[in-house]
């Protein structure tokens, strides 16, 4: 695979067997279709088909393993058997035409991509039976950036002003580091993200939007010119074929991919019920890190991100290092130096900090009179004021003491 | 102890010396003083002050016990053992006027509360060897809610008026649960959650102010009024005895006591460095809940309240009903029913929200087109048609299908 949209031609004929059954699976079964993944996990994707279509007869051998697979993958539906499943895919049978979806995307200048591709997300591997069977994919062909360097940018198609600031911070910031960010491509929080991962981003793949429906349209229209935009200087992704609707269902289990790709998931802002919520919740069931961002308790755009804060599931951030910090990608100066605010009296011990609340600003004090007044011993006193002295915060005017000017 | 500030006269003469002996502690040792209190521990009040003014030699098996009981209380600075503490204390001996101290809160209308009294709050046992020796105490003479009734709100004293209006809304709003809100007296956030209480307060002790310095003085000035109508609707207490300057050696120890009069201590709004992050640090090393209120990641004075929830500290809370089954007073309904805003497809199976999304809602269309689009068998499409049309989700129309009118 070297050139641009060359894939079908370029491939040995096992890849090119395997890239054409993987096309075809994934018109013929909705995403995250257990018995199907099953299938392809248990026969390989090129017998999967054949299978999947009736062209080849499931052996008991397989329907066994197919169904231990999908109890090992906690799947405990009694309608997802290999037979169900079979009855599910006849319909779609005569509509198979994958040599056709992957000239389609041939011609925009696309490509479909499949695990063992230079271009695949190897990260994709930990959503386990639930991983893709490919990727339809438009955009820039370079290597796809490591875990740690992706993080997601999610959170409501209605966003307020807040919302839209604090994405478009983050997206330029995580940009400026280096860091790929990754959202829906849909209104209001997505788009923010996309628009300042473009603007402030340093790497070669800035930014990455995961598609509910097929690539070979720019969904929603609203957001075309900057799906374009993301088209050429990242990439633009989906599971279904060209032509394929974003229904519901497949928006819910998108975004899966959406929290695979990243280290971190952020929702920066969600009402109570919020499909980015469902982002987080995946992230949060393959053992990726969740964040949230803070808001006004007035505002029903962020009851989503208190709820996960509330819930235990999710850090809570507020700046770009803390993201990346929770990505893994820090060790580069990349959380600031809060600590250093640190007031001069932070070290002292009790007694030290009893005696210099005795010490007068203006006037002085003797020992005696300190050791009264802040109930220590004078030998404490006298110890005391030594250190004190020492840290500058204490002087000695003519043998009576007094706090030093500066300022604590 | 039955008339107002009536101890002193009506106690029995052992109850009448112990009082008598921990006023008089209180003035010797600052707050939190561990030596003095493990004396205080192993000897007795009364004998412990005999041997702290010298009127009484401690025994070797004394000091053993002292440095047991620091070793115990996890104290291990090697200045704190007895004979240390008496050198300290000694300054301080002639000062000593317990009646004196007394009779000022008589004249005040208030008195002094030790362990074992009805207005004693118990909870304070939970601060272990650093449990107060007394209360020097303004105001209402009721017996003290239980600790689950009784919730901190704390925060900066510069404000802004989002903290404001979210500590009166919380003050006013646990009142009228008929909690009692525990503060600080200060400007700012504490003022707030006073002012809430007494407006919204239900219980006959809707609010309590604890000062670091001595009750006999309203502090600061500016809240001298509203102190005042705390002390008489509620109370304003401390453990410092009358005359006593509020150090801020002491405000870091009186800290310790709000967090342990309430079941949870909720921070409104600190800065990144805050005395109120003290109150909450004090209230999770005895166990008691932290909440923290979220705001604008561009409020600095929200900042305190994030690294709370990020550190993993503090539960995040948006709401009265939060605060209030934090503290364990749940179970009357006060959880708002936020869970009942589900949309109808929530209880849906995933092949029956496929199918959903596969209905048309203008047109109809028939069980094999839909089988074709929701990647489903006839079968299952029919008998997910049939439960989507009980849910009125669905309807047929002469034999074809379509979604019902209902919204979701």
């Amino acid at each position: 695979m070297t050139e641009h949209g060359q894939q079908l031609t370029t491939d040995a004929p096992q890849r090119k067997r395997e890239r054409l059954a993987r096309a075809a699976l994934s018109r013929l079964m909705e995403p995250q279709d257990a018995a199907g993944l099953a299938l392809v996990k248990a026969a390989g994707a090129v017998d999967g088909l054949k299978i999947a279509t009736g062209e080849l007869a499931p052996g008991p051998g397989l329907e066994q393993e197919v169904a231990s697979l999908l109890v090992d993958s906690g799947v405990s539906n009694p309608g997802v058997g290999l037979a169900a499943a079979l009855r599910r895919w006849a319909p779609r049978i005569p509509d198979l035409a994958p040599e056709r979806d992957l000239a389609t995307m041939q011609r925009l200048g696309g490509r479909m991509v499949i695990p063992g591709d230079p271009l695949w997300p190897v990260q994709l591997a930990d959503l386990g039976l639930h991983e893709p069977l490919c990727l339809w994919w438009r955009g820039h062909e370079v290597e796809f950036p490591p875990v740690k360097r992706v993080v997601a940018l999610v959170g409501s198609r209605d966003s307020t002003s807040y919302g839209a600031s604090v994405t478009g911070d983050f997206a330029y910031g995580l940009g400026q580091r280096g860091c790929t960010v990754v959202s829906g491509g849909a209104y209001g929080i997505d788009a923010h993200a996309h628009r300042g991962a473009l603007a402030g981003g340093t790497n070669n793949m800035p930014t990455i939007a995961v598609m509910a429906g097929g690539v070979d349209r720019y969904y929603p229209s609203g957001n075309e010119d900057l799906l374009r935009a993301v088209a050429n200087q990242g990439a633009v992704i989906g599971e279904v074929p060209p032509g394929s609707a974003p229904t519901r269902y497949r928006f819910l289990q998108r975004n899966r991919i959406i929290a695979a790709l990243a280290a971190v998931t952020v929702v920066v802002e969600a009402r109570w019920r919020s499909g980015a919520l469902n982002t987080a919740h995946h992230a949060e069931s393959i053992g990726r890190a969740v964040a949230a961002v803070p808001g006004s308790i007035h505002s029903a755009n962020s009851a989503g991100c208190h709820r996960l804060l509330r819930d235990g599931g999710a850090v809570c951030v507020t700046d770009v290092g803390e993201i990346a910090e929770l990505a893994g990608s820090s060790g580069e100066g990349l959380v600031e130096d809060k600590e250093t605010a640190a007031s001069d009296h932070d070290g002292l011990t009790l007694e030290d900090l009893i005696l210099l609340d005795a010490l007068p600003v203006r006037s002085t004090s003797s020992v005696e009179k300190l050791a009264v007044v802040a109930g220590l011993s004078p030998e404490s006193v006298r110890a005391g004021l030594g250190r004190l002295g020492l840290l500058g915060l204490a002087v000695s005017v003519s043998g009576a003491w007094k706090r030093s000017g500066k300022r604590f």
